[in-house]
């Protein structure tokens, strides 16, 4: 059977009259957005701006969850007792729901943003606490997670499904972590060297670790970082790349 | 047929450690509540209690939606154009069902708050705005209007249906329209006085307008405003009057 | 000698249509304020009549600091980088400035609240940020801190005074610091007994330990907590006893 | 005596990790700031880097005040009545002025951004609510004004001094008003143009109307719009062209 892989990135970050990513350019280029619900970024106007420029394209939407924290763009810990996050995450759910259903699309999958993602990827009672609400709102929905975080251990426990994201741009220790940023060597700025990453595990199923090992992945998906500048460029190359070598760029909901 | 009529109040009105009305002691005493949305008032834990107390009492769910203002509380006039407008009453409908469907409960009517409901109901635009939101959300909400409004023509227009509310503490002109505050006479304090007028409008079918005349009304539901100090007692006043008067107190759901 | 004390309160805690304490009623009774800044709660119009209540009562004014986080009232952690913390303190130090010079009064010293107040009496690096903040703005404030905290040893380091504060309503262990609220008689609720501790205080200059022992202790102003139901009560009472004991109740900018 | 002219540019105006202008290029083009205080933008980070930026290349720093809108990005009339709007004056001059003083720069004027700022130059009251916040925090500070606005007229009225501005990109009538944007040819777009009539203004005193007409200015600053997108070459073509004209480039402050 053809490899099939999901392109993915976060869109509508913007806010008011602030813009992040070049969402436009973008989703020709990807099959599955992350959609800001309004607590680290987005507001009404932009989630719906966003939610039908995906139906357009035929992307799949999910909802990009977040701590309530715009000032700092979701990416700070606070501390919140798990009651209120449980419903801090169906507020948004619902308010991207409330949009995305005039406009005909559906969330498919739930993805949590910068420090409550760490989080949920790290912390046991983070991720039931965010599975716990995704789960009462529609047990249906998908995790985009990287594969063996506690959120994917979480879903799985009540017999929710996930998808699994691959970080090109990121070294992995052996154990299948992603190695932290301040570590020399665990961010590839190079576009090349990227796609070459991607490709090897399309086709071998490895990737190299950070300490020359190898290591072992199943994946549904790769991220782009929307905010980062050759963000269009990489899309495009990754794409050109996936092309050539038969692999099928094929979104979450068609891979079911 | 015995007559019917339907107690409403606004709920849910704090945020963070703020409460206004007490919400507790209100809600065994009606039989339909405005919940706000997060905007004027409400964050998601309020909201989410606020819910899952109406559930319990038996007691329809309808979105309180407002301007995005907090600090105003929804109370002074924002200039918004109606796409924006729109996108913000989908963003509150949907985040008020992100917390309804976990708890079991639904939104059954929309009552728009403060300065975006007398808008609503003297705007033709902003009243066809709102009306266009609720409707691309779900057209079998109802919205709950004053008799004759812009809002009940808007919601007619596109085949929606209304509940009719009638403020017993209000002096009406023989328009049918609400004298306006500033007028002497327009609020009624009195609460013998705000009960017999509601008795009489059961019994009768007219209210007594502010220069003496009589106006003819049909309503469905007699509102509370769960801010003012008497609240609470006023609710028990008129269970009692209209118990002893043998009018059926009923939700507005099982009015339909 | 004639011995002093200042009574001191948090006020101006309401936001837009919300109230918390009852200021009027407290404003009387106490000798100084510590004002919300906007950040945990507080608006320019509250914070205006605040100011303003407190300068025609004779009465300090102080900068109640906070993270930025009003939906939780400034209670939970924020994880904020000393930088950002610091012009955090300025931009709220400026703001009660801005208000306050018009009514005719300054601000004479600060008081961290909630979580920020919490991490300046343990965290050396939360302190010396703070200390760094206000040394910046005007080094002739002085804080309102918790006997040797590491907000004191912080000020004292950079030479600004402090006064020292006494929660008489909570238990003290024999190292000076506040027993945790989980533990059993940490929090005193008999009025009584909470008039007696300070009394004893100021005549002895000890307080019992909550394992029965004895703490010596010298302090400048003693704490009502302005949202408990009997705070009205309780400063009355204070200052009744204070003077049948022939102490002087005197704001702090009168110690000094 | 040799013309002498302030080139003026709103900055600023990002907003965690929203930026809007290029703040570093345009700084040592310019020689006054209007600085966002927190209110339709800036951030306490943000207002601290461009108050030390202009401090370091001796830029004159003024407040760029606005309604509590950052969603609308202060463009949206708000219904404020005059004492809150006062308040909110002084809050942010207040923030500013916090931020300011530790960085060693001090608010030389006050200019209102967007809808307030149309407001000051149309409405009588909102003018002189303006005024009396500004005079009441320091009467010393000027207004940066259209030439006859209701803005320039109240502050006079109350014996402060106005500094006067020039758009050059935008068309102006035979009365001084700026042409609508809705107009045909309002907004002047060919860079050359515009430096042509900036230039011209400087020698000859005039600007022509958009009807053809003459109008006689006396100006002391003209506006860069900052987040144009050929903001930066545009601000180095104006400052090429006085300089071959014999102009003086000279901030506000130096020209007093």
């Amino acid at each position: 059977m053809r490899m099939r892989i999901d392109i993915n990135a976060d869109l509508g970050e913007g806010f008011g009259p602030y813009r992040i990513a070049d969402d436009e350019a973008l989703m020709p280029l990807i099959t599955s957005a992350n959609v800001a619900c309004g607590y680290h970024a987005g507001d009404p106007v932009i989630m719906d701006r966003t939610i039908r420029l995906a139906k357009e394209h035929g992307v799949d939407l999910g909802a990009h969850v977040s701590f309530p924290d715009r000032m700092g763009f979701g990416r700070r810990v606070m501390q919140i007792d798990p009651h209120e996050l449980e419903k801090h995450v169906l507020y948004q759910l619902g308010a991207l729901y409330g949009l995305a259903k005039p406009a005909g699309h559906h969330i498919g999958h739930v993805n949590p943003h910068g420090a409550l993602g760490n989080l949920a990827s790290a912390d046991k009672s983070v991720a039931e606490t965010l599975v716990r609400a995704v789960h009462a709102f529609d047990p249906k929905i998908r995790f985009l997670v990287l594969p063996g975080s506690q959120l994917e251990i979480a879903a799985q426990k009540v017999g929710m499904s996930c998808w699994r994201l691959f970080l090109a741009d990121r070294a992995y220790t052996r154990e299948g972590q992603l190695a932290p940023r301040a570590v020399p060597g665990a961010v590839i700025k190079d576009e090349a060297a990227v796609i070459a990453r991607l490709a090897r595990l399309l086709k071998e199923g490895v990737v190299e670790t950070i300490d020359g090992g190898i290591l072992r992945m199943e994946v549904n998906s790769v991220l782009i970082h929307s905010d980062t500048p050759g963000a269009v460029a990489l899309a495009s190359g990754i794409r050109r790349q996936l092309t050539d070598d038969g692999v099928s760029i094929t979104a979450l909901s068609r891979q079911a």
